[in-house]
């Protein structure tokens, strides 16, 4: 926090000086949002203007359509807070705003375009794909590193710095992606991590290469490909009718962020008399029992040293990140959010940011990296069927207890609570949301072990674990490599599980993007994905058929997805042997029905009065 | 189930054959309830009129204020159900009910009463101690067995037979309880078990000495001391100041209670094509996505094979079942009502039964068995802050999730979410309930280990566990013998957790009821149980007072009772060491405060921004 005062006491006496000797010149270094649309459900947006002792600029605009409501200056006189109105029948063009101060004038332009996004929906028929932008593919070697950033590494061999990722690369096997049946793109952050190597906890030298450390909202990295590289990707993607989620972070900038640098107000990021972490505990949230302190601690308290805290209940930055979500939809053509740390932020905040994107885009997805494995106290974090004093209003959001829950069963023999019985538990306990359908089920992510190592490598279970995913309820996503295999634990550290892609860089002796490239069995991981990802697609029923599951037994976990046209009965042997499953308990479900066909094997299955299923095995039943 | 159909086909043909030959008898051998009271709320009230060929009998009634509203006649030509109507203005007397059919006629004498009885509230200001009444003591040997019961033996020195425990046992030792800091008493069921042994699980022959297996509800066991023995009992407590509770059962009764050797109708029981039990498992009440077969299989399932599971929604056995809840309540001067498998039961039903209860006795107190230790699902059972589809009306229930948490998180270090965590996890999830402080907590009961066996027979867990329990939200129940170490696993079989209390016989080597019987050890249990319970007696904050949880930290686990006169602080040092505590994180509660009272040591702790606590300790500290 030291850094904070000593910047905001030399801004002031800058400015003090500045009054006198150089009132004469405007030097305007940042105009956020950078441009604006026509057509806007919101006719205001609010500008944050960036510029050495801005503050007591007058503010001019000549364009019809556009006038300046009010001006706002805070603090810190580098900032200057323009409020525009902009009509709906305002020509799309390029407009100037004028800035005068005493004799001084600036004239900056500011392009007015049409708004014309509009997402194409992501739901329950979808495949999302998770990946690492720089441990995906490197697509193009230029932008590996830049010596004018304050990481000018790049090292494909040390697990902690970045590797040189990019669109290119995705782009290159976007093919790879769609045979794999996936539809809907999800990267780490693509913003700008102009940040310098930080000591990890382990003592490594670690750089932004995960994307999260934001130091400029309106910039897309360039390491990645930049802002143009950004709107390639997304091009390629709608070109083949795939779709592109982005991950928010909203609850906190890098501590190399320009505005932690230099911030408008001493309140635009929450501050504490010496540092102090978050607890991580959301109970206190939710808790009729809690302290005010501990509620205070999670949300405010940071998210490690170097990860300044937003705070998101000063107005200006409010407008600046809710206005920086929009502009980014309606710039790259965005079909969805991931929002990370979403128990960390504020939630009215979160409710107001959500809300401005539905009303500007009803179709795009919004979701949340809500880290709760506890489903009631999860349920606070989206549309509930709780009476909380708090009614908060995310769609959907990551479902950690059923990733939770299918981890830790599949580790476990079948018993009361235990093995897949807390699959089961986790979904039974669906009473608590709105909408379960809206709840993004996964096996691993960027931040988790990877699944097939939690699983003893076990195949069998992986392949059960995979049909689960792609038949419960809920939006699935995978996390890059899943499908061929891709191991570890996150001992020592998280990089074991951002391990690069085989085959996505030149040096690479393996590629696993083609079926040559892969191992037998890595070639079965992804052909069981494969065909039972690209059936998923196919099958409504799947999609938005109802669930119904039944209490597992014996080992046995069975489940349907059904609506008017089909039925899907789902068997999981979870025992560590063959056995028989008498069906006359789901008759309620497969009334009617005589014969069956497997969807992972095509195999016909003439009676259905009895199965009998090899062991840890899930069957995917198409009943006739 | 065969016994039930035989039952009712002999019964038809008997009907037949009597209608022929001996239609002049009319036999009456059960009026149910046997008796009832004028100015009860719901001036209606239906008889069970039990006798050979009943079904034809006109019935007259000449009393005034008294009328016959309807008379019903079922399958089973034993039995006719008959509607009165009682005004207001009725005067207290007997009645006689008259039966005619052809030239026969009997008459029954029907006592009506005055409605006198008004419950002493029970609630988190009280201390309830459940006993066993077979296994506390010994007051009357004249009554440990009779010749003309099913089961004839009562052996102390068998642990699955009977003992011999009785109402007497318990009033010549109200004194200790009393002493003890008890406010409340709970008998595990009073009512009639004239059951056959049983052969149980582990091939034991068990008796029901327990209670749960009702033969006839309208009576109390006789071997307990009948009627009236209970209701001296009440009586002793009441002028004492203490208060009684009854175990209710409303879930099944025994395969020799006289209804179910010659049931009203078909549907009178849950029946099912062959022998199917309850699957214990009550997520498919609640999940949306749940099969209609496994809410039926809990509900209508059977408990154990010689326990027929109540068919609720049959109206005539429901109205038996709230009118003998009632009939019990004013007859034996109850104060409240705990309700055995609570889950198990059809919900519409306990909600009749409860709101019959509370509306003819606003002040009882309801609260049920429901074995559930996920609070979501819990929440169910209770008036609750969920958008279920059905609304349960219980007020607070037996609280399964804080019993879990304190029992498996004293087995733990500290960790994430082990150790005290478990509990500061439970009760963060009060969101859930419409009112936590109903919720009745406990250490153990009749039905699992004991706490002290569970903690290792550790001392200290066992006294910071004590603690908790009487300093947190919540009514708190004891179970007979926690306050002198008594210990055990149900290993191999429940009886172990259900020994006799020393003392309680006469041919006893051992008396624990007194100073001198105990052990060094078993006095210093019994003095903090002593301590504590009085001091809870008396400070209304621990009753009343907010509860405030600050998330556990450093294995430290810190909570407050708080009201405008005082405030309690809880510290509870759950680390192997000794340990300091610096309390300025708890300042929203502390402030104003300078000293405090440790109110289990007496002892004056004059600086409070430090606390050195031993290790695995308890300080209730009222703040000063």
């Amino acid at each position: 926090m030291m850094k904070f005062t000593k910047c905001l006491i030399l801004s002031l006496l800058l400015a003090s000086v500045n009054a006198v000797l150089v009132a004469q010149t405007l030097e305007i270094q940042r105009i956020h949002p950078t441009n604006w649309w026509i057509g806007m459900k919101n006719p205001n947006v609010q500008l944050l203007i960036y510029g050495k002792n801005i503050h007591k600029a007058a503010v001019s605009v000549n364009y019809a359509g556009v006038r300046v409501l009010k001006t706002h200056t805070v603090e810190n006189p580098n900032y200057l807070f323009v409020d525009l109105v902009i009509s709906k029948a305002t020509k799309p063009g390029t407009m100037s705003l004028v800035f005068t101060q005493g004799g001084a004038k600036t004239t900056q332009k500011f392009v007015l375009s049409t708004k014309r996004h509009q997402p194409i929906p992501v739901n329950s028929s979808d495949f999302v794909y998770l990946l690492m932008p720089d441990r995906f593919a490197n697509g193009d070697e230029s932008n590996d590193r830049f010596e004018d950033m304050l990481d000018t590494k790049a090292d494909k061999n040390v697990p902690f710095l970045r590797h040189g990722g990019d669109f290119q690369g995705i782009i290159n096997h976007l093919d790879y992606l769609q045979e794999l049946g996936v539809t809907t793109l999800w990267n780490t952050p693509v913003i700008e991590n102009d940040t310098k190597l930080k000591k990890e906890l382990h003592g490594n030298l670690q750089a932004a290469y995960h994307g999260y450390h934001f130091s400029d909202h309106y910039k897309i990295d360039r390491r990645f490909g930049g802002n143009e590289g950004y709107k390639q990707l997304s091009t390629a993607l709608h070109q083949r009718g795939m779709k592109l989620i982005q991950d928010a972070v909203y609850n906190h900038v890098s501590e190399d962020h320009w505005m932690y640098l230099d911030p408008p107000t001493k309140d635009w990021f929450n501050t504490w008399p010496s540092y102090t972490g978050t607890t991580h505990k959301e109970q206190a949230i939710t808790d009729p029992n809690g302290a005010n302190i501990d509620r205070k601690y999670l949300t405010d308290g940071w998210f490690t040293p170097f990860l300044p805290d937003v705070n998101q209940r000063s107005p200006f930055f409010a407008n600046y990140l809710i206005q920086h979500a929009i502009w980014s939809t309606e710039e790259f053509k965005l079909d969805g959010w991931r929002i990370d740390t979403y128990k960390y932020n504020d939630m009215p905040f979160m409710n107001r940011c959500n809300q401005a994107l539905m009303d500007e885009y009803p179709n795009l997805l919004i979701f949340g990296e809500t880290w709760v494995t506890n489903p009631a106290s999860l349920s606070y974090y989206v549309r509930n069927n709780v009476k909380f004093p708090f009614a908060c209003n995310q769609p959907g959001t990551c479902d950690f207890p059923s990733f939770q829950a299918i981890n830790d069963g599949l580790k476990e023999s079948f018993g009361w609570d235990g093995g897949i019985n807390r699959v089961y538990h986790a979904l039974a306990q669906d009473f608590l949301y709105y909408d379960p359908s809206k709840m993004v089920t996964f096996l691993e992510n960027h931040d988790t072990d990877r699944f097939f190592s939690v699983i003893g490598e076990d195949f069998n279970k992986y392949k059960l674990g995979v049909a689960w995913l792609l038949t419960t309820r809920g939006i699935p996503h995978f996390y890059y490599g899943t499908e061929v295999l891709m191991k570890n634990f996150k001992n020592p550290t998280d990089a074991e599980v951002r391990r690069d892609f085989s085959g996505g860089w030149k040096t690479d002796t393996q590629n696993k993007f083609v079926a040559s490239g892969r191992t037998a069995q890595e070639n079965e991981a992804f052909d069981f994905v494969k065909k039972l990802a690209n059936y998923r697609k196919n099958t409504p029923a799947l999609h938005s058929g109802k669930f119904t599951q039944f209490i597992p037994q014996n080992g046995f976990y069975v489940y349907f997805r059904h609506n008017a046209q089909k039925t899907i009965m789902v068997v999981m042997n979870t025992n560590a042997e063959a056995a028989t499953l008498e069906t006359a308990r789901f008759s309620e479900r497969m009334q009617g029905f005589t014969t069956a066909k497997n969807a992972l094997t095509e195999e016909t299955i003439s009676s259905l009065a009895s199965l009998k299923v090899p062991a840890m095995t899930a069957w995917v039943l198409e009943l006739k």
